[in-house]
């Protein structure tokens, strides 16, 4: 699991150098006005931009993916995000839906939480199960972000 | 900054090569029976093991670096380290000590937490505040943990 700034200068220094090349393209956009919904990045690789209100953790599953790689990207307002590091159970998940790439599990094992400021991202590995938009200070707000899908191919390249 | 877990096999996917074969040498180490104080991990690259109780965050300094990396992995114990994404003020820190290649800050903006578990790591790339040390829940314990200083030259390597 990565977190970084993308308004920093030297946020690169501690990605790979796939991360890096997206994370240097996301920065070049007008993040504020780019449009909702799902857009290339790049040949290859997907995005989708959303807009919506955060909720309250207690009770939400959290989600692995199998073959995609998410860089969440907070554009505006602040987000809690639950994630755990440990090698997940996966007998403690629901069935994996292979066409959408995901599994849900009611809880995650030695929990931590992140909030997310504007222009903070963090990169989700497969099988590192995370709960995202949630609400800080249990305060619902509206906010902007995106997901890159990142084939997991692509994490050699 | 990069969050894992040794323990896991897939661990080092997250990591650009330079870490992943620093972490890679750390696993085939035997960390519980590790001697304290500082040895090399591999030619250049200098670790420190240590053994310490753990202390209330408040009123702690946040430190950071900026010719070295810290890798610093929890051996036992449990470890709550504060940190912070967004780019330092630097007016807000003292002054910086060029030998020991440190300054601290009273405060880290937008702070975060995250509880290391045993062979969790955590990596902070200069210019990243962070406040290791600290009691998990409000109760001291002993913990052992390493951290490698890994020069920045070698980031790119």
């Amino acid at each position: 699991m990565l977190l970084g700034d993308l308004s920093r200068s030297d946020f690169q220094h501690s990605l790979s150098p796939v991360f890096a090349r997206l994370c240097q393209k996301l920065k070049a956009l007008d993040l504020v006005n780019l449009p909702l919904g799902w857009q290339d990045l790049e040949e290859g690789v997907r995005m989708n931009v959303m807009e919506f209100e955060t909720t309250l953790s207690e009770g939400k599953k959290a989600e692995l993916h199998r073959k995609f790689v998410d860089i969440q990207l907070l554009i505006s307002g602040q987000e809690s995000i639950d994630y755990g590091l440990a090698q997940p159970n996966l007998a403690l998940f629901d069935e994996y839906r292979e066409e959408d790439d995901y599994q849900l599990t009611p809880e995650i094992e030695h929990k931590n939480s992140v909030i997310l400021q504007p222009n903070m991202f963090a990169i989700f590995l497969p099988y590192e199960p995370h709960t995202p938009g949630n609400a800080v200070n249990n305060q619902p707000q509206m906010l902007k972000k995106l997901v890159v899908k990142v084939p997991v191919e692509l994490l050699n390249s």
